[in-house]
């Protein structure tokens, strides 16, 4: 007699079909790409714990850590029902709690359930529930770098909910849902818009309601506060760099060898000349190679590229990463003016290299069946055609519709969210824990015992003038 | 002619097989889980050194980094051969050194050779080794931090060596090497008992025989000593999170494509809910949302659904992850109560969790057919079938039997190894070498050089008293 | 109607062929494999980084960051053809910018066009470069170690690009680009000798005329120079040995089931073996188990067995990590010896272990037709046969003839690159940047704001004396 213990999954028969063999490629790639993607929750959270002060590291990391099991909860429950469920043009009104008619993975027409919307990859529900989530989770984190060292722990969870159940899952149904904005025209392959433009403005509702963290501004003057770990921000740029392999190429959601390999070039070429790019316009505008421009310009090459990666030729992605690089690094010193402060560089990178990235698909888009996968089920030739590879204006309008009403819709609910939060429990810490450090007032512990750390100058001055005027 | 010098490796000749495919598919996902779970000792590194004080840094760097080397020998060379070898139902006897007759990637009936326990799985056995591979070298690792600040560097060496080359698999053989417990209708999917429960039993025994750090008692009270990077700690943390979609989808050793995704999303929601469980308990019981206990809530909730991953719905996966992250916040302080000294808390997360996961596959599991994957090669459907779920006591009781003979076992086992290695080379270090750190004791250096760190108040004095003591 | 916007990515029709599942699958574990090799330069950055003291932190950190950018365009532009590109035995002539004719994923007489040497893997030409390019990156990473601490930051840049555009790719053809090693039966399967042999040299010739840095050596004396963080070190270690699951199974560039767990298992023995001798050594011979012998020896090992993994069993797989292993130690204190300052112990890890591991190919090769997989595309047996397995000198000859040409070539391009950026813009900082740290003098930040940092004893006085001779 055989055991069977260890594990009671049979094998299929010998003999599968290349059917079901290509439902198990793809879901493998699936499931890999969502792996890769997860992943960037460690990166976020070395990246943005690294350019915070060591007296809020351990709130960065417990936002960063907690706000993916957040994301899960909230994604299951509500968001991926409202984002993929079948609804109308604006929202998705099934599926909720994974339930609902489903025979995934029968594709095209064959399929039969509520999450038409995805019915083009013919992978199991579950999996597609996976990359999804992963991406979900994605948003929240960052908003988490822009609103860091100064917002309340509580009020950081709760936001995160609200995204990630309602926020992100409207405005992705509009594009990825099979709503209104997918029917005019507007593409976003891999999410410039649907996931990094909208974390950054629910990021940058988030810095404007909180206001700059005390110290920041010396008059009109903002004043660079260092982030205390340059080691762990760098490993997490490079992180996410890896994590973006899952990201771009994994929403082809097929093992499609010629348009993941493809579409894993651009995103590399893309994060590797704004790299470039910004630390050479860093090194020419602020005199010094800075490390947190290099690691921001490859982000915000990455996120450039993301919504044209699978539409462009290589030497389009670098232009874009080009553009992105240099865009990041004046982006930082703009937003400093207007008084946002941002410890991270989370809006520069996310919000407005999301909104570079989703512009260029209507610049250098090749236009439809210019690559084998720019095909649809049928085999029909689609695919957004850009201004600069004689596509005119088709494509760039619909983006440019897009861009503003993602952006005005991400406005308008994270202010609602922000404006209930702050009108109820309060969105900031004190003056006196924002001076002690997040890690101590919030957390009671500290990030790195035993180490004899610096006395920050004049802070506790200032300190008392807040407390007085609050 | 053509140049072969790059790789003298032919390819398939076209027109493979779709049994081919299968195989290759299979093996493929095999290779990556097991380079998952491989990266998994980058996490158990991280963690625990994250969660010692920097004065032991090195040291436990140092055995977290060879102790996969050792387990990759030992298990190699007998332990293999015990745990899969064919023998009788209580251990292994062939297969030593990887030697023995084997036809894989033959299954079941067609398999001949000397691992008739894992002819299941249509992979090379060189794929079925690396897999088991990697696995016991994660029962070795959660070790290592129970026992941390104050055990010998050789002493871990050897029992880690022990462990992973006798104890470790004479259980394991047991359960998956259709030993007796396989046999009366244990489960086990992905090794809550096999893997974490022995871990944490023989991290449990280690602990008890070490006995307290200096300092951590003050009278019957304990006193918390703070981990020196929870930057890393929470990197560690994210680097388990991942490894697991290795080590429990990585367990169907097959391209099974509803399988290995709704195992990945039972596994991602226990480990989600368990670290959301972890933060409301500590904060409403301890008064702050503990980042320690996000971290362990977390990797409860993991532990605690891998046995169960691949029988069990999302929902229950939500019950079990959640009551996983409850229990170890009280189990921390019930072994603190008990004068058990766990630095990282492996004997709450690996030992408890373990048996409540264990325990968790009699409760929650569909039962036989539940899901499509719960039958044997012949289609007949198997599998446990929880009390919950209409099952009654006949898979409970299995379990229940399950835990207390593996635990017993390997307390036995490990208590001869810890007793040896105490009667012999001693297990601990001297008080002024704990005292000075093992870093310096140990291993002649420093791992932080270059920063000032703060002197450990009463210490000295206290390790006088025990100098003299000793 | 059916909403296509999410992707105009078409699934490929149901009933794909077996040759289209065979191309889908290779290409899938070529794509993984090079997201693993590129995950390396997170383990080179971190490694290397921890490795160095913390007023270099940021520097090191930056030329790891920015070295896979430089490496992608001038791979892209300029190597890729040159390796690859067809041309002569010496020299690869076409391909540039990835242009030129190429039917991949044709194979053999079928593959029509320019990079006739990359035939023999059915994958598409984007999955090759992608591949490949994360190989070259990883040259241009070695050499940062070894020249790290005084190098100005700009000429590491321009080497880099110098490097990766010119030196590499043209030994790399001699032997993987169908070159005349190639002919005369020189066997690297993964690049003991095209990769870290080369990378090794280029940094030897580094930090030769860059010379010591300040304080390395009092008289004859070499004085220790602990590195500042040895956490991330550690951690570097374990993601460049999970990295070398995909640099070494990877380069079989298919899914061949047996292939890449055979040589995932030689691959992982020897890095085990090679940690566990250095430990050993460095115990018996140091005194003390270091934990920076126990990283170099795990590289070492893996380094070691990067020319042979495909050719070898696991016994001699242990072999050879075990003469890596003590190679390292003995190595180390040989260039230090010698007057050579390598920070990190690149030379040692990569040119004396490149040279062990391609001398072992000659020594242990099991023969053609040794295993499945050493045949040619016709099924004929080729591939190396070793001296201790009845080859006699027929594979060894060819070997030395292959360590010496490159070793010549790479390092009379490495020198004319580095004399001449010594004679144009100097190579080194000045000692006063170099005693202040390169953090604040090349990029004006520190690593770990916030952090008290020891002085250095007797540095100053010892910069004074510098600057005063230079």
């Amino acid at each position: 007699m055989l055991a069977w213990g260890y594990a009671a999954v049979a094998q299929t028969p010998a003999g599968p079909t290349t059917a079901d063999l290509k439902v198990a490629l793809d879901t493998l790639w699936v499931a890999i790409a969502a792996f890769l993607v997860f992943f960037m929750n460690a990166g976020f959270c070395m990246l943005e714990t690294g350019f915070c002060r060591q007296k809020n590291a351990v709130n960065v990391l417990a936002k960063n850590l907690i706000v993916f099991a957040l994301a899960t909860l909230a994604f299951w429950a509500i968001g991926f029902g409202l984002m993929f469920g079948d609804g109308n043009d604006f929202i998705g009104l099934s599926g909720f709690f994974l339930n609902g008619a489903d025979n995934s993975p029968a594709v095209g027409d064959a399929y039969k359930g509520v999450f038409g919307s995805l019915n083009w990859t013919g992978v199991p529900l579950e999996a597609k529930f996976l990359f999804q989530l992963v991406f979900a989770g994605t948003a929240a984190t960052i908003v988490s770098g822009a609103v860091a060292e100064r917002i309340k722990f509580v009020d950081f969870l709760i936001f995160s909910l609200l995204l990630v159940g309602i926020a992100y899952p409207i405005t992705g149904h509009w594009i990825w849902g099979a709503g209104w904005l997918a029917d005019i025209g507007f593409f976003d392959f891999a999410g410039s818009t649907v996931v990094h433009s909208v974390g950054g403005w629910a990021a940058l509702m988030g810095a404007a309601f909180l206001g700059p963290r005390i110290g920041k501004y010396q008059g009109k003057q903002a004043v660079a506060i260092p982030g205390h770990n340059m080691s762990i921000a760098t490993l997490g740029c490079l992180i996410l760099w890896l994590g973006w392999f899952g990201f771009n190429p994994g929403s082809v959601m097929a093992a499609d060898p010629k348009a993941i390999t493809h579409i894993a070039l651009t995103t590399n070429m893309a994060g590797a000349v704004g790299g470039i790019a910004a630390t050479v316009t860093a090194w020419l505008y602020l005199k010094k190679p800075d490390l947190s421009m290099i690691i921001n310009g490859v982000l915000a090459g990455l996120v450039g590229v993301t919504a044209a990666c699978a539409y462009v030729s290589i030497p389009s992605s670098i232009i874009i990463g080009l553009v992105a690089g240099v865009i990041v690094v004046f982006s930082v010193t703009f937003f400093d003016r207007l008084g946002i402060d941002d410890p991270v560089g989370a809006t520069s990178v996310h919000l407005l290299c999301g909104i570079w990235g989703t512009l260029a698909v209507g610049l250098f888009s090749v236009g439809p069946g210019g690559y084998p996968w720019m095909v649809d089920l049928a085999g029909k030739p689609v695919g957004p055609h850009g201004l600069f590879m004689g596509g005119g204006l088709s494509s760039l309008i619909p983006q440019l519709i897009g861009i503003v009403s993602v952006g005005g819709m991400t406005v308008l609910l994270s202010t609602i969210f922000w404006v209930a939060l702050k009108s109820t429990l309060g969105i900031r810490v004190t003056p006196s824990e924002e001076i002690e450090g997040l890690d101590l007032s919030e957390h009671g512990m500290e990030a790195y015992h035993g180490f004899v750390k610096e006395a920050e100058s004049g802070a506790f001055a200032e300190a008392a003038y807040y407390d007085k005027k609050s």
